[in-house]
């Protein structure tokens, strides 16, 4: 059967290159980094190697880079700490989160006096920037955290912008950088952020690490403890061979990002032509489809299918080999609707199906073609 | 040079086997297990197989296996949510614990009105028993957290024992068994655990992966807040290249443990009586010269090494291609001495060097030979 992978933001298929590297990673350097002979000593200069590198393409310094078992764990080790340890009263954060944001400031909300502030978002799925301003005037010791590309409706956020507001403001600003690491260039010199999160799985690299960005000075501590590993931001032995996968993923990340980018934009550009084209009724969810507004990974269409046939959508796409998704891939396991739909659309939208197509530099033309080709027997 | 890896205690090399597996899984099986398409469900499927191979060798429940991205993260999970979820106001453990327990409890006792005890350690390093039984009287909710084979000398917990000794006294049982699985049968049907952590790369896996053992009904919650992944119990998308290496390792490490346990054994027997022939003045650490009391993998010898000399024996080993370590691998990166052994070493023992020669399967008597012959140089 035909199979197209249009779930990219959910994950990424691994490249070979990353792969391979991996396998030699785990066939010769078997040493544990916090050892102290020549087999540990091996094992964490390719580690400190792998840190530089990354901390290279941010333009930041490698001891600003703590390497963690993913996103979600990078969101939390900065979110808890700031709470914890440096004194975060109020959380401004919005609606639209990762829930790795948004669960953690519940729990957070629950165990410490915090104040929590959702940032209004307008109907495009944008960050409302008038409001975050006016939030940005409590005197409460503040964090910011949102996400720079919002993983479901694919809105950017003006990161640039934030980080400034937020630091002529005196409050700390945290981004879930998950789709945009790898995806876009991030020059952390210029953006005056504090901390970020990032995952490798997304840029075609191994499930099971990320690293967070934490700003030198900035007193963030461990939330898992144990080891000294990770200058003692977090305890346990690193993954060498996940590591070096995740320098190799980005590595070749960046150096193909032109040409993998236009050619990833060539394609959500002609599938929203395709879409078009099959009906007028075709909706586009947050501001996917404008490519300054969205990233050009992925696009999220509301479809022109009444509820009794739009429930099966899903189950016939993958039927047909489409791998696509709701929401993300967190909650898609349950039957709950998108949290991110339901802050922006109109009660009638959210009773169409919506689908998240999203796009890597392994697809191609004839992939959008064959989902249209199916989607035209539903429409 | 001659390489020796003797430092299995601190991590192992990989199985050939389990590589291959890992890199068919990343070339292949590149689904999030979260996604519902058939690309997720066949990751999901892959992993629930490896959380039921896992569970079978403990002879538990798959849904008491958390996935966890290794062994201090578990022991993390489990320490907090006693304390946060449970209520548990006492922990009981030992000065002998590993870190990853240790400065959790001590942070846990910053953060949460709970007492600690540290059940007194015999000469040998043994717990004592009977202190134990007299601490488990206090009408505290306790948690006992002891582990089955201290990584730095050994000694072995009678773990049937003390689970049933807590069980009858309402208290918790959690076990640090990081150095155990993959080297002991543990059938938890029989022994009446709580609680248990577990970390791939010490029995031939990969790095960054391990799991709890959450018997049912527990109570226990997340710490890390997000997806819904591993069942509620710990957010974030789930590395199934590493959890599959992990199923892989430990079906090899049960499915060859006799020959392997007899000849890693016969090699630790045949050391300590070549270290003997050395010197008369050779003493072991802890109990691992009695191979009842301790486990077969590992010795820790105190060397009749005056103490200028004694400095740079870690340094000559080291140069001479010998992979050993001074305690545990988290710690040999400071230069503060084990804390294992400052518990239980007389103060002349102290100033005389240390060393944890570690095996595994892959190491042989040859090996050993050359060992000997470079601390012949020194005594």
């Amino acid at each position: 059967m035909k199979q197209v992978y249009f779930d990219n933001a959910a994950t990424t298929p691994m490249r070979d290159a990353v792969i391979e590297r991996m396998a030699d990673v785990m066939r010769l350097q078997y040493g544990n980094a916090s050892s102290t002979h020549g087999v540990g000593r091996s094992a964490k200069s390719l580690m400190e190697t792998s840190r530089k590198t990354i901390a290279s393409f941010l333009n930041v310094h490698a001891s600003e880079i703590v390497f963690t078992a993913g996103g979600t764990e990078a969101d939390n080790l900065v979110l808890r700490s700031a709470v914890r340890d440096l004194g975060v009263t109020e959380i401004i954060t919005s609606k639209l989160e990762h829930h790795a944001v948004l669960y953690t400031v519940e729990h957070l909300q629950k165990q410490y006096p915090i104040t929590v502030t959702y940032v209004k978002v307008l109907e495009n799925g944008a960050v409302d920037i008038n409001d975050l301003e006016r939030l940005l005037q409590s005197s409460n010791k503040k964090l910011v955290s949102l996400m720079h590309i919002n993983n479901e409706i694919g809105n950017k956020l003006d990161i640039q912008k934030v980080a400034t507001l937020c630091k002529a403001n005196k409050a700390l600003f945290h981004s879930d950088t998950v789709q945009s690491v790898g995806h876009y260039d991030l020059d952390l010199q210029a953006i005056p952020i504090d901390f970020l999160a990032a995952s490798a799985h997304k840029f075609h690299g191994p499930k099971g690490v990320g690293f967070a960005f934490i700003r030198k000075g900035s007193g963030i501590k461990a939330s898992i403890f144990g080891g000294e590993q990770e200058r003692g931001y977090r305890a346990g032995t690193e993954a060498i061979h996940n590591i070096v996968g995740m320098e190799e993923a980005l590595k070749l990340s960046y150096a193909n990002l032109e040409t993998e980018r236009s050619h990833i934009l060539e394609l959500k550009t002609y599938f929203i032509v395709q879409l078009k084209a099959l009906s007028p009724g075709m909706s586009f969810n947050g501001g996917c489809e404008n490519s300054e507004e969205s990233t050009y990974t992925l696009i999220n269409v509301c479809l022109p299918i009444a509820v009794e046939k739009g429930g099966m959508l899903h189950f016939q796409l993958d039927l047909k080999g489409i791998a696509c998704s709701k929401g993300s891939a967190c909650q898609s396991g349950s039957n709950q609707n998108s949290h991110v739909l339901s802050e922006i659309l109109s009660a009638d939208n959210l009773l169409k199906p919506s689908v998240r197509f999203s796009f890597s530099s392994f697809n191609s033309k004839a992939e959008v073609d064959y989902v249209i080709e199916v989607l035209r027997e539903f429409i």
